[in-house]
Parts: C-alpha cells; structure tokens; sequence
C-alpha cells in the first residue's frame, strides 16, 4: 500500500541543551509537520510514502527537499513557489517548565498560499492507496482547508483510503466566527473519510456530536464513538490519552471500529521530545491498516513507537519495525551491542 | 517600587552535556551572582532594576556590561576598574553525581578590591526604593564587607527598605578566626535589616541567637524566628527547604512574619540546574513584598518560581509572571503552543 | 547629541564555519537590520542610542529585546505587537562562492504591519536630536513608507536633524510600478533630510536627478550630487565605493558637503562578513557629526570604522572608538595584549 | 540523459575550525567519495542521477542512506551488507600546512568486500545511460576492481557511454608488483572507454603510453594525448591543471576530443575545502556531455563548478546551474539578496 | 601496586544531545575500551597503571596516545603499527530507547592484526604486580587470543596476578563452533587466574562448570562459583547484578573468596551513559584488592564507584577517591562548593 | 638531551569562528604558556621534556594536568597548590582587526604566588640537561623572579645548560620602577645562560647594552649581539624578525654565535593564529641544540616549525619532526593522503 500525506512543511529550529532563546546564540535547525512525520516514519518502516506540498523556491525550499529527500520521503510531487516557510521555535522543556512553541508565519507561507491548481493532484492520487490530511489544513488559509476538502473528496470517489487527522488547536482558530467555521469545514471533511484521529473532546466540543438514537449509554464514550463512525461510516477511529499520575506521565492508545474496541495497557513516560509523538501513533495505525495487522496487534505497535518517539529528539519519529518490535518484545533492553 | 541589589558579578564557564572539565574542549559562559540572578529576574517581572558593583575595565567587562543590559537590568551605577572578574566552573552533576563549583580567585576580583567610594552610594539609595545584599559580600573581602554594612546604614537611614540573604558558606568562611568575624559582621547589618532570607540553622549556628524570654517554646522553630526578628525589628523572613525521600528531591519554602507564618506544600523535584533556584525565591518573595501580595500568595508565587528555576539552565532566573503563574493555576502543561 | 533610529529588527540565521543550509543542522542566531547596526555601533561608541520599532510579542520578541538590550541601545519606544519578525538566512560565502540571502516573510512582521499611531513618535522625536530613517521602510510595506516619510517630517519641522539611507535595493521592488512609486516615495522624503547616504548611481537611477543649470560639468560626479544636495538643502552627502583590482577587494569612502569633499585614500579588503558594513560606515559619519570633527577626521573614521566591521562576523559593529582609533593610528598591530 | 555511478561511499570525519585530531572532541560527520561527489553534485544539475555501492547493513549504513538521499541520488540499486564502512579523517590545513587525510579500513568495507554478485548490475545499466567509474576501484580490491571492469564492459556492450577517472594514488598503489597489476586493470578498463579524466601523468607513468607513429610530436602533450584517444577510440579527455606562482595557487582545465581541444583561462584558487573540487569539474564535463554543449561552454562551466567546489566545505559539490552561471556572468558578486 | 592491561583501545563516536545518527553533522569522539577504561580510573585513584596495545601508526594513533596519556595511563608499551583503529558508534538512548551501539571492523584494527612478538612482554610483565585481561580479546581474534593466554601464563609463571574479566558478548560469537572454541579458550586461561569479574550465567553458559562433589548446594549460587574458585584456585570474583523494579533500574555488587562472600545493598540508578561501568566496579576491586582492604569495604567502594560512572559521559570513568567516598559518606550531597 | 621548562600554565579561553566575546556563549578552552608550548613542542619531536610549575589543587588543577600529561609532557614535578590557574581571553582578529588579549589575575595564580621551596629544584636540575627559563617569570611576581634566577645559577653551577627567553612585554611592566627593576633582574639572569632568545631591541632597550670596545661597528646589529654574547659568555642567540610589505605579513628568522651568524630567507605568512610561534621557534632552536645540527638546518627547521605554528590554532605547537621536514622538503603540498 503507498501512502501519501497532504500538510505543511515547517522549519523547526530548538536551543541547544534546554536552553531558552535568551540563552543561546545557536539553534538546532530540522524541517517538520504531521504530514512530514507521518510519511517520514512510513518511510522509515518500508511504506512507499509520498508527500503533497509546497515548498519555497528558494535555497531554504532546496534544504528543505534535502531534508524530505533524506528521510526517504518520495517527493516527486512537491512544488516549489513564493518564498516563505512556515517556522516555529522550540524552547524545551523539563520538570514543571513546559517546553514553549512559538509559531512564525504560517498563513503566509508557500504552503498557505498554495492553491489546488498549484498542485498535480489528479496524479498524487492515482499513484497513492491511502491520503492522510491533517486538520491543521482546514485551520492554516482558506486556501489549504479547500484543497484539503477537495483532495479527501477525489480521493473518495477514486476509491482510495482517506485518513483525517483531527488535530484541532483551539489557539489556532480563537479569531470570532472561526470555531463555526471549523465546525463546518470539519463536516465538509467526514463524509470522505474512512479512517480519523481524534478523541471523544474533539467529537463533543468541536464536531458537537449528538447521539439521538442511542441515550442509555451516554456514559460511554466508546459506544459514542462508534455511533459517530457509524454515521460517517467511519473504518477506524484512534487516538492516545495522556494522564499524570503522582507527577508522573503515562500514555495509553486505543483503536475503535464500529463493532469492537482495543485499548491498550497505560505504560509510564520519560519524555526527551514530546512533539510529534502524536504522529508516531498515527503512522503505526496506518501501518497495521495496511498490513491488514489485527486490532491489538496495531495498536500496540502504534503506541510502542509513540512511547519511542517521546524518547527521540525532534518531531520526525525515526523509529523502525526493529525498533518497535524489540521494545514490545523485549522492553528491559537498554543496550544493544 | 524600584529594587537595587550589591553584588559580585561572577562569571560562569560550564562544560556542555554533563561532561566533566577533563572531558571538553569546549565551555558554556554566563553572568552571574546573587545580585545578576536577583534584579535580572526582577526585571523579567516587570520592575525597574538597578545593580551595584564593579566590572574589570577591559574587554571582559565589557561583555559582561553586555549580559547585564541584556537581562533588562539598569546598569548606569556599574563602575569599570581593575582586570579581574570573580569566575567559576560548574561541572553539571547527574544522578548520584554531584554538581561541582571551583571557584577563581574572587578576592583579587575588580569587586572585591572595590572600596564604598568607588561607587556613587548616594544616587543609588536615592534611586532605589530597596536594596538588596548578599551575605557573600560580608566574607569576600574587608571592602566589600565594609561597603555592604554601610550601604545597609545608609539606605536604613535614607527611608529605604533593606534586604539581607544570609547566604553564609562555611566553605568560604574556614580560616581561624573568620566564622567570629562574620558573626560580628552579620550582627552589625542586622539591625538596618527589614527582610532576611536565612533559616533556622543560620540563626543557631551563625549569629547564635539565644532566645532568653521565651523558654517554653524552644522546639517551636517559628516562634523562634520571630523571636529573632522581634528583636531586630524584621518584616520579613523567608527561605526554602530541600528534602530528599526515597532518593527523590523536594522543596517547600515559608515566609514568616513577627506575627504570621505561611508554608507551602512540599513538591518534588526535578533538577536541570539547582544553582540561582534560591535567588529565585527571593526574587518571587520581594515582588509580592514590592506588590503588597498576601503571605500565601506571596510565597506560593516564590516557590513557583524557584520550582521553575530548577528547570532552566544557568543561575538566572528568566521567568516571567505568565510562566510562574501558569505553573500555579495548569501545573500539568507539558506543552505549549 | 541623542540619536535614534526608525527601522526594522530581523532574525538572522547563519550556517557555521561557512557551510550551506544543506550542510548543517545548526544555525547561528542574531538580531539585526539597519537602525539595530546603526544605533547599536553608536550605543558602542559612548553615543545615547534609540531605537523606534516593533517586535513580536511572544518568545521572540522577547529574545530580540534582549539582545537590542545587550547591544546597549536604549529600548523605551520598542513596542510589542503581533508574533512575527522579518528573518533572514545568510550562507556566508568564501572565495568566489558569493555570500547569499534568503528573505523571509518581511512585510507581514510585527514591524512591517505596524502603523505610526502604534509608536510614540512624538515623545521619541522629542528625546532625540537626530533621527536615522533607512530606505527600506519606504519599500517595505505602504504602513512602513507612511511612518518614515511623516516621521522625516516631524522630526523636521521640530529642528531636529534628519538623516535618511538610500538603502535602495532593486530585488526588493521588481514589481510592476514600484521603482515609480519608490522615486515618488524618496522624493517625498528629501525635503526634510540633512544628512544622506548614497551614491551617484541612487542619484542617477532611482530619484532620476537632472542637472539642469551645470551642463558643462557632467563628467563631474562630485559637483553633480552638490548641485542635488544644493537642491534639497542637504548637509552631507556620504557613501563608500568598492572595487576589485586584480581579484582584490578595495574599499574606500567619501563626505560632501554642498561645498566641499573628502574622499579617503582606497584601502584593501579582507572579508569576514560584509554584511552591515555599510551601516558602519554610517555611525562614523554620525559619531563625526554629532561630535562636530573635521570632514576628513569623520570620513576616515567612518570608513576605518566600515574596515573594521568587514573583519566582525555579523551585521552589527561592535568597535569602539578605541578599536577604529588604533586602526588609524596603528595600522599594523595584529595582537594586543 | 540519465547518469550512474559505481564507488564507495565513504563517511568523511572533520576536526572542525581547522583544528588537528588531538585537538578537537568534536567531529563534522559527512558521506562521500567520488561517485557520490559526482552523481550528488549532477542531482544538483537537475540530472536523473544513479549510484550502485553497497552500504553496511546496520545504523551507520542507514544514516549514510539519508546521506545519499538528502543529495537527490537515486538510491535503488545501493545493497546492505556486512558492517563495515570505509572512513577517513581530514585535518583541515591552513596556509603553509597541508591538509592531512587518514584513511581507516578500506579493503574489508561492505563496498570492498562486495562482489558483482552481490548487485543488480544488468538493471543498473539498463536503467542509465552513461556509467561513471572510478579508478579507485580498480586499487581497492579485487572485487571491486573485477566489478568496475565487468561493468564497463556490460555497458560498453550495451550501448551505454562509459566514463573513467585515472584517479590513480601512487599512495594506494605501494605494495611491490601494485603498480604493474594496476596498468594491466587500468589497460583491460580502456577498451570500453568514452570519456576519461585524467592527466598527461596518467599516460606516461601509469598506463606508460608511448607514441610510435608521431614521432615528431614528442613535445606536443595535446597530440600525444590524442594518438593515446585515437588508440582506445576515445571521445573526450578530460582534466584539470594546478600550479602555484608566487604562492597563490591557480586552476585551469582542458577538454580534447580526437580532433580538438579547449583549455581555459588560469584561475587564481581561494581554497577552504580542496577535496572533491576534481570531481566538480567531472560533473561539469559530463553535464555539458549529456546537453551536448560546445567543448569551450563545457569545460568553462566544467572549471567553474571546481573553482566553487573548492570554496564548499567537504567533498560533495553542492553546486546549482544557477550558482556556476553567476560565476562565469557575473564574477564579481560577493553578496547575492 | 602496580597494574597493567592488555586490551584494545577504540575510538567512540557519539552524536551529541542523544540524537541518532540521521539526525547530526556532528560527533563527539573518545577513546575507550575495558583496559583503557580500567587503567585510566585506576590512574585516577593514584595507581601507577600500565597499558599493552597496539594503536595505529599514523595521525589518529597520535590523537589515541594524546588522550590515552591525559588519562595519566603509563604509554611506554604502547607500540604503533598498521593503520586501523576498531571504532564504534553510540546512538545514546534515552527512556524506552535503548542505547544502540555499531561496531565498525575491528577484526583488522592494529591491536587485532597485532601478534605478541610485536609486544615487549616480557618488560611490561617485569614492571607491572597484576595484569588485567579482558575476556574480549579471546573472541576478538585468534592473534589477540593467543596473546592474552600467553600473557596470562607468562605473568602467573613471574609470580604475578592475574586478574581476568568474562566480558563473553554472544552477539561477537555467532559464527558456527565459535562458542566451542571460545569455551575452550576460556579454559586455557583460568589456570593462570587469581582474580575473576564474571557471574553465574558465565560459568554455566559460557564454561559449562558443574560441580560434581557439591550436590545438595545446587540452589546456592555463591557455594556454586566458590566450588569454581576452588578447582582453579581463585581468590577473587566479583560481579555486579542489574535488576529493573517498575520499570526504575537498580544495582548491587558481589564479591567472593574461597570461604567468604559480601553483598552490598541494591542502590537506585539514574542512568547517563552505562557503558564502562562495569569497568568502573573492576577498577574498584582491583583497588581494594591491592590496597588489601577487606572484602566490605571494597565492593562498596567498587558499587560506589560503579554508580558514579553511570552518571557521567562516557566510557572511561573518571571518579577520584574523593568523590567515591564522598558518595559512599555524604549520599545526598547533590551541590559541592 | 633532556629539556626541562620552568614556567606558568594559563587557562586560555578563544570564541569560536572569530567571534568577539559579545558575540559568544561558548568558548574553546586550552592549557598553554611558554612552557608548556616549548616542552609540548619538544615532546612531539620525541625529545623527552619536563615542566616544573604549579596548578591549582582543584578540578581545575586535575584539567590542566590532563592537558599537559595530554601533550606527552613529563609532569612529575608538576605540584598542586593553592586555587587559581592565571587566564587569558583571546579574541581572534581577523584582517584589519587585531587579535585582542584579556589578561585575568596571573600575579595571584598558583604559580603565581609560589615559592622555590614549594618545588624539589635539585631533582629536576638532576633530571634534565637543559632547563629553559621565560623571562615572563621576572616580571610575573617577586617569588617567581626569585626562583627563575635561583634555577638558572643552579642549573649552571650543576653543569646544565641554560636557556633564558628575553620574552619581555612593555604592557606588563608600567608601574614605576618595573622596569629598572627588570633590567636589574635581567642581568642576575644573563651570567648563568648559554642560549637567548631575543632581538637588539631587547638588548638596546631593556638591558641597555653598550658596546665599549667596537665603536666602528655601530650599524651592524650582528657584532653588536656577538659582542653582548662575548661579555656573558652565551653560546647561541636567536630570534624571529616579522616585517609586513604591502599588507602581507612576513617572517624570517636568524641564529647567531659568537663567531657566526644564519639568516633565513624571508618567508610570506598566512595566519590563523600567532599567539605560540615564537615558542615554536624556540622549540626548533633546541631540537637543532641537542641534536648539534648545523646553524642553518636548526635555523631553517625552527623558522619552518614557526610558520606552521602560524598555521594552527592556539599557542602549542602540535607539529612533528614530520610535518616540519615536509614543509621545507616540499613547500606546495597542500592535500596528504
């Protein structure tokens, strides 16, 4: 199965040794976005995995590849237009201080002007089995929320798979009016789809979800979901929860269709690097989708390597099958030689 | 309220990584000192800052003069004389490792030569509202010493509030004859003293108070402090406590009036830097001193402060209000963007 | 004389020891542009420095307050608004590997959407004496052009000396109509200038002066460009001329006056970063007006000065008048110590 | 045209800032040799550009993968086998010292130790059209000497160009009956030949070819060579010329057909990274080849892309069209924004 | 008490900050090995300590001697010969990501090329009281295997001890009848032994012991390997146990005579880097053993020293006496100045 | 010959790439001094060299002698007292900016402030066969220009030979008096010595020399030296001679006895780092000693030594026997593989 993702290509640049930007004059410089860690990982685990973006054309554009190029992203349909990439600044984190994101430019970007007819997606679609779009997308310019639409769209009627990535950030859409909006677009987006993450929060707060037909289990929130799924006739729906206990953080997964549901153990974090962790479960979900891997057998891996990509510097989980199977099958292993 | 402190200004060279001195060619630099860690987080809170001290007249001075202004700090009562800069080397502990401060000859320092008329005292009381002085001063050197208590004199006198940390090392202080000296020092700032930072131990082993009136109560700590600071007329006593359970580190912190006393809870610990946290506490402790907070508020705002302060990397405390009180009110942020 | 400066801040981001984007994971970081290099040259030069700007207001802006801050420019009529700073990338060449920029998003910055209302011009043209407005505001963004041009104005009519930098860049205005509505912008800024930078070429090309009362002295540059300064009542006409003899770079530099000139013998050039040279060239010139010297004492001063910041790795000059002093005096001492 | 490459890949360690080995704890870590240098840099060029090798199948044979990736080289045809990959360290020189290579384990690399067998040579040649070899090949082993020589006559016979580079080391070669075994390789090589790059040197030390019909020409280097093409029935020689007057080193090339032959201008050299800058001017070669350009607009395109090479840092020519044509149009360009 | 090694030295390369291989340009380099790593701690504790290797004869044989002498390890039978160093490469990992190591060719090191007449044995036994081997040089090849026994047996006949480490890697044993052959290996050498770091798994796996006189005690491990130190008349043997208790990591130490056995408490580890310290516990035995302190005492200083060195970078354990005693007295020091 | 410095080691501190120390938070960390660059030297061309000093006895200390031990320097004289190691700063110039040095307290440093009794003199008189003395010593403190006197007359009187650097800087020697005072201890110096290091200069301005007998050979700065050497008996008198033609840097040296005098040819200089080449110069003068070479082979090979210390970064020169001969043997090697 070839997977292809339509997202943002962003610059990520972090202070050396959890220092804050007052402290350093250097910065560790990688290039990111769901879209990027998702086939990026797919790669890692043998996936032919594309990638549908747009890129400056200028020589940050051409670093930019070398970096796709070099996860062994297939990158033949990403174009190259304007002169902005979306950048973003992390300040790590540790103990009780959060690590701080600050965001520069995205609207304005090659990716966030880019318009659909920029894009040679008749083709993208045909090469690929299954489309992953990431909800940042409906939120990032008009422009990206209608090529995302369009995209699941064609996808759809072409009678391949189409993944939708909730990925709601309400920091992104606090301008009036933009929730509604979101809520819209987010509607526009279902029908197409046949694989999502999410959690029960985005259904109730952004969605607004209503069960009509089903009132005595409103407690439970995997019959809520699944009543959700079955709306939209919806394959798979996963997600991971994040919990702290006595100050410490674990992470559990889960993977839901419309008749069962797998949730996995909750297993303790130390967390290096959380950003991107979210992207690593998606990819290990895609992966067991397209391997035709069972339920437990899928969601175990995918939060195997979200527990390793916590563990690992930068968004892009580098992770391989390896990797993941010797945690699962050998977790006390903290030495190979 | 503007706030002024007398300090040494330290520079500060740490191998990267964790590694030890033998094991780098290469070394991080700062700026340092209680006074640097005090105003220079005062001035990420919003006050109006002044320093007093002396940079060697040359190019280190010059790029100390840099760091300074870079923190927001006022640095108009910087005088520049002499060649030498009080310097240290930490090598970051890890685990059962600990971190370990090799000091450079600070006495010969351009602080530590300077004399009281070096400086324009008079401006500077005048300009402040409170002066803030370290207990170090009063071992480094007669002149330093001498300028501390007449400092602390001269502000009394002028009207304004005066600050103390008792901040005594033994390690500092091992000569024949010198723990004397320093109580008879410590005896001669007090009674121009209205906030102290010190604890129990400081009180008992240092400047030996002996309460006389108050028998019954002598396994009462508090009622002990505040003996103490009934006698010499103090406002405010404040300080931190460190514990270790199980091989995990805790802190809480208190803030003691003549009549009043105020503990926070006890949280764990987890350590980047440890050094500058306890200059984080004061400076938490002087804003809600300079703002007329409530003691809780106050002291909770204190300990966040210096919670987060073990988290940041170098002495300096650069938190600001939003960070401390989003740990207060949203403790289990991890991530934000 | 108290000098302030209208103009924008950027991030700049550079590859170390002269590598490409592709070749390297880290970036070195600095703040920058001309009114930072100008302001900040003249804070090293013992001159009061102003800087009138808008920053981001988040983690960025505040790291880049910092480091205005640690520069020494007085930073009271910096405002804080929206979240992002113009960037840019600079791979530093070597030999015939020219050095090359990439422009990030500049026109939607927290200073390139900034407005005049945003700023305290009046109490900034009131603290200063002379104002320095570089000719990239007029190319910007309309909001930039409109704050310079009426700030040009202000500061005229309240006495104050203006000085204005061509700066004009013909790869920032290759839009249709826009060298036109450059010229109407800089000839709309002249009438309220007393001091500028520039060439004949900036005479010739962009504002398009005719000589038309001196025909028989065409082929003289000097008189051409007073007869232009006779025009628009300008003090000083300054600017400095590279060339390259045999492979060799070669600098030199010039001062008009509507009377008089100065050119400097041509001194070789070897190269550590370019970049901001220009700008320090301009403080010397300033620092010479200010402090009323000689033409030729300030022409040489400047241009020792711009000497000097070709052999300083970024755009900001850091010499002091000691440094340029010992060049002009001592010209071959490699070592102090 | 689509071009391939057999070779080594060797990871490349440098002391960085032109320290020594025993200076440093801190490498730059990079993947090269001359057919990555050459098919990277032709990626560069925009050419569908192929490297056969073989990799080591662990962590370091993944990362070099990357490596390869990142420079746009197809990487289909690279196997994984064995754990070993050959490594040298340059110790970067300055002035009067030389730059100082040490290699480390060649022979038992995964490349070293892989056989014909091991590759998919028949779709290799299939799937290009010009094949580039190195002589290195021919001294490293007898496997790979045996692989290199097979393939250009598997090539040769299917109709593919075949390009050699002498690229001979008397350094490799010192073994007694080396020297004489390497020209029977190197004779066995030339029948199947189309495009060479080498020396005068070449022929009459290595390959000893003496002229016996052109008698009168023994001064002439241009027709010895060419008697030497008419020989082996060879299209274009190739190669560059370094000398050094009054200490500045200088760089010129030649391109020879049967009948003709262009030399180009002497360049004075500006070196900061000299290895890998010979096979810049092969790519330059074998571009012009490919868009079949004028021997004189080839070799000064060719010399161009090598007298930049020598101003990147490392072996790979990161070279774009548009960065050689600025330097033959517009050599005078230091800044570029 | 003097002491001496035989064993490899090799050159550790690890990127920085726990990134993997893909994602850095940059390496930090060392150079390590069990002898070096043991001499090197027992020269840090004041022990005149001997090393016997063969490094390479070129520049980075130079940069090994340079380090291996700032280690205070005597070098004066160091021999240099042969080009090649053995290397690895540490991927440090971090939470549920182990530590990956990649062995590079270490088979054709110079140390594994080297055969004993290359060595001065019969000085260095002369000059050393105990000789350390590593049990690695038995599998690393037959040249360095019959080295170690041979030295092991010339260094027993001078009356010298011999103090050999298991140090079995099945993963460097793989190959069909190697295990056999080492089996056998181990055998030869335990006849000279007088001093063993070994466990239990090692004798029954690796030199299958069985004891026939002993059977009701099969469930005792100590009387198991004391009936193993009985048959070949060993003094010492030593060890140390890892366990994980929910998922937190924890350490204890043993160490045995004929008639006695010590265990020390199980300690919590904060881990950093845990390669060496097993080197760590060996040189605090062999301190203890040549310091003829009893049996506590020594495997406490041994664990002490052994924690220690998990938390610093690393092979080489650079603990003092100092330090170790400060763990072993002082346990919650975490800040010394 | 073994060769034995009396000397101080410095702590030097550089910014990375040129940077000023405004511009930096890390800095390259060394050990150096003119003993430790002589000796270091002289270690590297297998010579067997000792230093007599005093380090901190702290970490710093224990750092500092792993650098030394490091350079393959002899430091069982080596003594640990006290707490502070003498510092310097070096900003790197770069074409028209010179090299700045900040000097932090030397006079308080452990060698500083030590006495001849802290060291065991006669042992290290015993040991070596040469002792080389730097006048730095005369002018750092009264107790370390007591002991470089005292060890010159005993070395003398022992039979050894003594070598005395003039090494004399006017910026270290203002105060009043310091410099009569300095001649005063030159000349207790000179009676002792049979090598100098040092120029007319030194001999005109410092020590004053007259030539009484030889009144017609006044321009002839050679007799002039002869006739100086002639009074104190000095066997050999050497020196560089730096001189600057057009802007490009040059170097010669020379060697004199009391009969015969060497001059070099003039060499052009490319600098990376000045600071330690007249050390380097000074090591190639007493390798040609111990080796009784001819006055011109010792003089070319020092002068070569100096002009590749130019070439490396920091003051010790690491160059070999090796590299010294391949620079005067074959002057345009710049690539060694």
């Amino acid at each position: 199965m070839k997977i292809g993702a339509f997202g943002e290509v962003m610059l990520r640049l972090t202070p050396p040794e959890h220092l804050m930007l007052e402290q350093t004059h250097t910065l560790r410089m990688a290039y990111t976005g769901t879209g990027v860690n998702l086939v990026g990982n797919l790669a890692h685990f043998g996936v032919e995995s594309y990638l549908l973006t747009a890129l400056p054309d200028n020589r940050l554009g051409k670093a930019a590849l070398t970096n796709l190029n070099g996860l062994g992203i297939q990158t033949k349909y990403v174009i190259h237009q304007y002169q902005h990439i979306g950048t973003y600044f992390a300040e790590m984190g540790y103990g009780v201080r959060p690590t701080e994101v600050t965001y520069q430019n995205r609207k304005h970007s090659s990716f966030g002007l880019s318009v659909i007819e920029d894009y040679d997606c008749a083709a993208f679609i045909d090469e690929i089995d299954l489309i992953h779009i990431c909800g940042i997308s409906l939120s990032l310019s008009d422009e990206t929320a209608e090529t995302a639409i369009q995209l699941a769209e064609q996808a759809h009627k072409a009678g391949k798979k189409v993944c939708f990535d909730f990925n709601y950030r309400p920091s992104l859409n606090q301008e009036d009016g933009k929730k509604e909006q979101m809520k819209k677009r987010y509607h526009s987006m279902l029908p197409y789809c046949d694989i999502l993450f999410g959690s029960v929060r985005d259904l109730t707060e952004l969605v607004q979800w209503e069960e009509t037909d089903n009132v005595e289990n409103e407690h439970d929130p995997i019959s809520y979901i699944q009543s959700f799924m079955n709306h939209y006739d919806i394959q798979w729906f996963a997600g991971t929860r994040r919990e702290s206990v006595d100050g410490r953080k674990q992470l559990s997964g889960y993977l839901i269709t419309q008749q069962e549901a797998e949730k996995t153990t909750v297993y303790p974090l130390d967390v290096l690097d959380r950003i991107g962790a979210g992207d690593a479960f998606a990819a290990g979900i895609l992966l067991g989708f397209s391997e035709k891997w069972s339920l437990q057998k899928t969601v175990y891996f995918a939060l195997g390597n979200a527990r390793l990509a916590h563990s690992i510097q930068g968004d892009v989980p580098l992770t391989t099958r390896v990797q993941v199977e010797r945690l699962l099958n050998d977790p006390e292993t903290d030495l190979i030689r």
